[in-house]
């Protein structure tokens, strides 16, 4: 089903053990989801997309952990990402987001949708209230 | 800018005086912004827009109002909406969202962006631990 | 505003003069609108837009003019491209369509735009009955 | 494959049975597609959703139902939505949509593919003829 | 899984066993992929997408081969297209894409994604340096 | 026009005139153009954005400088970012792209897009011979 191949054996590489190895600690979990056993096709660009993903949502910041991932779900189902928008719900339900919550934020990605539409067909100008560089 | 004509008197139709007047009192301010003021050129598409947008966003749910907003305007960003993305990133500041957690959130947004191209090119299979339907 | 230099005086080019020809001939007015004048700066390029928009747009079909500017403008505002969604909107116009209609078009894209958000966050599988391909 | 669980026993909830018997209703059949059955993990939404499907697709207005389904699938198509596009296919055959008219639909998605492209790189003025609200 | 019926012997069709040999020939090969045996349900449509095809991937022009495979794949990444990404992933490999280079395109689509999202979410004025049509 | 707020003096902050500072050497031009002007509103996101690009793009790696602009712009017109089709055509244009290869980026592009239209509506089964994991 993928575009690249997975390498049997990942962490006979020494990068990709230590990206691995942290995935595990940071998570403290022994499961390693597709993603990084798939993007271990080449270390350098392992070590990139995980130290992203580990600044974003596993480093304490001005926004809840649960939110985070809520947010980085709703941008993956508008961008169509099938393996995104899977693995970032998993993680808001891991994060505590209840059932009520996944059905609150379905509602409000569904009425962004409808209403994304309607705006990019009538394209009013944008009030100048709304710009904050205006002089 | 626009594909639709704005009617110069638009509360001289009552349908959309109605929906003027339940906008003011919601939001207990004067300000009509202009997606209203456009939508105005049909009183029915303008109803069933507010409705949903107040359901969504004006109604207590599981969701705070402003984590609501910021998802909002996540989904709007993806979807490249000028107008969307400028009235909520506005109405998550107006409902407390601080420049911390506004840059915290074109963080998420970015991340999630450069994943959500990489997996669509990678296509890995959706681990199994992620499916709630299978049997 | 534009990526390309649009010539200053692009009928001097024969091959530009003959698409414009053209245009004005299957249109039956002396307006060409701005996407010519700037796909004037490759003259292979124009040529092939024509041709194509011409075969699609201009050319009896199973589908009614109206309705295939109307399809045409949809698949616009989805890829929230902002020229293709005035212009398509206002050959619809020119091509018949109505205020009712117009509101009708906006209704469908919206609601569509809409579940395509809630099935791309849900993603259930697609029903036997709906593949055209099952052995 | 999906992100909610779908209720083994959907119809035990009376307003999932309520929304089942409307659609069973609306359109003569008891097929009850993979849509409704995992939106019934939240009945409200699966109340949202049926209420607005039924209302732009089962309501007279002022298009044909057959380019309604049409107009529906493009923009889904656009959306690289999955489940909608082999859905509202489906609905636009079982509306009248022949063969010929499906591969013009797809004539006219694909053209406007490829010049939402073009416009989008070259970015050209949107002409004064084409805007409704100029003063 | 399609949303259109192949034909069981499409080169009983002469218009279609025309395009076929040409793409045998074109690619010096006997391998026809899935996109022509499906398309092949409506002979026109897949003379008209074959001729585009083969005008721009298979005709000598400003660009290496390899490279509009790679450009290619980049647009079919990020407009979530999984038939088109596999196949043009795999046509960049089979011109020449090694898989440092395979990377690294990943890398620059990626940080694409991301920073399309910054700035769709800022929407700053683009610089007067970089308008090709200022007077 | 945007959504943050430029700072008046961004290099008054000595972040951002690192930031700055690297740009002007690693470019060597004076020319800073306004991402960086309005991502200064948050000096962590300035230099986290920054490192980015530069990794991708001002560093030596598998595929030529000009080549990955202009994947970087096919992958921006196709997510419909106005300022990053801008700079990143611009870009290309300044590391050597010509005339004749713009035109034909164009065209990969607008290819791409119309093809990805079709097979996003028809939906084939990607041929096995793609694939990369299978046993």
């Amino acid at each position: 089903m993928a575009t690249v191949t997975p390498p049997a054996d990942p962490e006979a590489d020494p990068r990709v053990k230590a990206v691995f190895d942290d995935i595990r600690a940071t998570r403290q979990s022994d499961f390693i989801n597709n993603v990084w056993r798939y993007l271990a096709f080449d270390p350098g660009l392992l070590e990139e997309v995980w130290r992203d993903v580990k600044a974003v949502l596993a480093t304490p910041s001005a926004l809840d952990p649960k939110v985070k991932e809520m947010i980085y779900a709703a941008v993956s189902i508008a961008n169509a990402c099938d393996y995104c928008t899977h693995s970032h719900l998993a993680s808001a339900r891991a994060k505590g987001m209840t059932a009520a919550e996944q059905a609150d934020l379905l509602r409000v990605v569904a009425t962004a949708g409808k209403t994304n539409h309607i705006l990019n067909a009538i394209r009013p100008p944008v009030d100048d209230a709304f710009l904050m560089d205006r002089g």
